[in-house]
């Protein structure tokens, strides 16, 4: 049983838990992590009736290893969900020994249960981890699209 | 008044031309519309009670002319919702009058209304008109991040 992966979804028992293993992420991916009053948001929109987005945590041995953190948006041409993955993570000294590759067919599982076209995300470009990994699971890259953003510091320059 | 862009939500009775204008677009992108299986679900989700996702239609003069289709993403850092936006759309006769820039400029209310952190899209990289539209938008390009796909006739392979 030992070094066994349980995946639960987040709860309050196990959200500070989870808030530092996304300030881990955000710490690998030098991006700003989450400040104080984003993780009270984060606590709100996740918990509540109608959560804004889902996350699952995953313990070896009672402790929090990694995380997976998605939401469902969706195609109009196939008119059916897509899962979006907005991260999956795990902690430096739990890698290679399959952590990631439960945590993403774990992934797949609620994908298939949701009736999804299609799982989608997105890496860093120097993320050679990360990509490789991708790669492994024969996921393809869509090199054709580029990705395009207006933030809301912007959104008054069209009001 | 004449040639006034008016911006209605999708509804049953202007269902027929909203599906007219998803099929225009797919020829435009040289990907595949929906089939009729597809266009049936599209109006399950999203004329719902809960819908998957939410779309506007622009007439001018009784002329349908183009859309707008997006659905509510989640940043897990900045903690806020990310107004995705999955199609905009203007047909080919009714461009350079201003059309799109209006249905954009909804976009953006929608996302501002919401408090929103950012809206997101992708273009096809062969599409200069619609990059040289985002570009003129001050939309920024993020380049170091690729977009993975896996899709669902692969799903078992996982497990």
């Amino acid at each position: 049983m030992k070094h066994d992966l349980v995946i639960e979804p987040i709860k309050h028992r196990n959200f500070y838990e989870f808030l530092n293993l996304i300030d881990k992420l955000a710490e690998y991916e030098k991006l700003t992590p989450p400040d104080e009053k984003a993780k009270m948001r984060l606590k709100k929109d996740g918990l509540s009736k109608k959560p804004k987005y889902q996350a699952y945590i995953g313990k070896i041995d009672d402790k929090y290893v990694g995380y997976i953190f998605f939401f469902m948006a969706y195609s109009s041409f196939i008119a059916k969900p897509i899962l979006y993955l907005e991260d999956i993570f795990v902690l430096n000294e739990y890698r290679k020994i399959g952590v990631g590759q439960k945590l993403f067919n774990f992934i797949v599982s609620k994908a298939k249960e949701r009736d999804c076209c299609r799982i989608e995300w997105h890496v860093l470009d120097w993320n050679q981890l990360g990509i490789k990994f991708y790669e492994k699971n024969n996921a393809k890259c869509l090199s054709n699209w580029l990705l395009y953003r207006i933030t809301s510091d912007h959104f008054d320059d069209f009001l």
